[in-house]
């Protein structure tokens, strides 16, 4: 009996094993642009490393330094991708200082490469973390690249990741365990209080100028109110009122008519405002940020 | 012999079929942009339909809600890519409501998955409509995607298309077969008439500012000039002049000198107008779009 | 004894030949941009000629006609890609006339497809000249694209680029021979002299607003100064003086305080200045090309 019980214990291990196995697929992200031959730079020593590897990108239009919106991407995205892909995300203010380099793997098998600089913020809360290991430069980074202070997204993190997800060395062989915790950028949470819901706006869906909220449809239904209904929604930066109106809460835009304020659930399944086939963000001279706080009542 | 005649047959639609079959090649158009997670999100839920498909993009760079430029990017690439290529246009501004999903077959052998809202218009006069599907959304959406309304770009179309271009489901398989019909936008087809001709400005040549049209090389023809010659072009907006210039039609633009007005026939080779190594479009103030006429002479 | 000499001949041979065997990789620069359909399109014709192709960007947002940028790029990046790989560049302002199209094997053994218009100068000082060929378009031309003058970008260098990386055709099918000399532009290079160092502004990095200068490590040393001392730096645009300053020379940036001016060794180990999370360029309206001369002295 012991040697049936050791045999399953055995199957479940290599089970979880498979379930986090990289699959060959990396992902890049940076604030370097599409301009220069930064991020082909660093695909170039990806597919030195494996010619095989499957490449993609995120994004590379992060504003310069913004590690919140990298953050955000990351938690906008990587849950898309399936178990095992390794993403590499540059975004690095600090480059060349004492940040520490680390690669995340998430409980649900997703790898991240990156400066330890708060990236993490969203990305481990939302999909847990497994485990954290410091990159051993020694070891994983380019030969001969030690010259150069400043490219380490070339040198270190695309290096280490192709090596990971193309198995050239296991998780383990990044370096040194590191307590299951990430630098955080502090943030103001959604929360339901006395008839109010209050949240911030993370982020604005820029292409077309909709605002996003972090508030998850669950809270706004705690309100009491259906879709088609009416919405009192008020928008402050620091505090200082920038809108006050009410509108639509809609499934579809269609439901509305052109040029109306509407509420929706985005994609990602929260609460957010646009003006239909118009651009909210602009119209009311509303961004994102953790200046921005936005209240929802009936 | 009935066996062999059911042989050739047989053989003739299996062919056919080959001729037709997915190749792993799926493209992606939208008018998301590439500065947020949007794209990346619809190629990571194609990787996790099968890691082996090949992901291209067309461009991410539609003008927000612009079924027209939709349409006229289609037009101008997909018949570079083989046959069996699979792709995916999502500039959707009625997202959530009645249009339909659908998946165009063409003559020619490439697939289309988006909503039937006039994308399709320049595409099925191009390269023939063999047949058309609809998106059965029952099968064919994204495991726990129903609760998001506004992103079909992920959850229906990206998924649909990986299904299709990985053989996860024949193209029967899409859905119910519709009409050999789509939704045309209203535009003004080229025509020679009493030694004039006549068309409009479909798109502009932005990079470069160059003004494309839809009058084919032919049809200049028609008029007796030859490469090297002088043609009157006359350009209207909403019928009052903005243009009313010669200029020399060239084979290259090495034949005339810098700065100077040209008629050359574009890459899609169809008549259109350059300031050579300047920015026609900004100097004389030409866009395009269906208000815009032009009209050529001797 | 003979015999065995032989063999390692030919053993030297081959190897050698596998050294700089194409890859399958094939990466793309133009100045097309990514608002239409132009890059896309070769693309779909390299995936014509062969499906397993892998195909990547350098950029396509070189400034339309700037074959200096265009350079520059591909002696910034190519060097990270592993041998064999085929680079296609695209920045053709006499598209048409009769520079000449060619394929560059480098000593390193990459190989670059282009017009022989200035593009190779900074790559064929860097990497070396191993062999040039001109593309023999009678073979190395997409069949039914002699009408289209102006799309060489898709109907010969994509086409060809494709055919080489395939194995399709040899190197030697590329077509005839040439001398190893290279189409060159004119600039100014680095050079030490009685305590000065001098040198151009090759290319901005804009992204960040950093100005770089062609000025290599070891000729800032020779100024027997040190990483953490200060130095002089002037910067001349057509000779008029546009900025003169001391900045720190830092290992990283994290070393100066956030605004202050800091000189730098960049990611290709070359003498560059930036405003530490600033914009040096906007902020001095300092830029890049020719006209640009800067001066470092202790």
């Amino acid at each position: 009996m012991h040697i049936i019980y050791r045999l399953i214990l055995v199957f479940a291990l290599v089970t979880r094993q498979v379930a986090q196995a990289q699959n060959g697929i990396v992902v890049f992200q940076s604030d370097f642009g599409l301009k220069d031959g930064a991020v082909s730079s660093m695909k170039g020593v990806a597919l030195g490393v494996s010619p095989t590897l499957k490449l993609f990108d995120l994004t590379h239009e992060i504003p310069a330094y913004n590690i919140w919106e990298a953050a955000y991407r990351l938690y906008q995205t990587a849950i898309y991708y399936p178990k095992g892909t390794v993403f590499v995300s540059v975004c690095d203010p600090g480059v060349g200082t004492e940040r520490r380099s680390v690669v995340l793997l998430t409980k649900s098998g997703h790898y991240i490469v990156t400066p330890d600089n708060g990236t993490l913020t969203l990305i481990a809360e939302q999909l847990g973390i497994r485990e954290i290991r410091q990159i051993n430069e020694a070891i994983n980074r380019r030969k001969n690249s030690n010259e150069s202070y400043t490219f380490h997204g070339r040198d270190v993190y695309a290096y280490t990741a192709a090596r990971l997800a193309s198995h050239t060395i296991t998780f383990a062989q990044v370096g040194a365990k590191l307590p299951n915790e990430v630098v955080r950028l502090p943030y103001q949470k959604a929360e339901y209080k006395d008839g109010l819901v209050k949240g911030t706006i993370p982020i604005l869906d820029i292409q077309y100028g909709n605002v996003w909220s972090n508030i998850p449809k669950a809270m706004i239904e705690q309100l009491g109110v259906k879709p088609g209904e009416m919405l009192r929604i008020q928008i402050f930066q620091d505090g200082k009122s920038v809108y006050d109106k009410s509108a639509r809460w809609v499934n579809t835009f269609g439901e509305a008519p052109v040029g109306d304020d509407v509420a929706y659930i985005n994609s990602l399944m929260d609460f957010s405002i646009a003006v239909n086939q118009g651009n909210f963000s602009e119209k009311y001279k509303v961004s994102s940020g953790s200046a921005w706080t936005i209240i929802v009542s009936k």
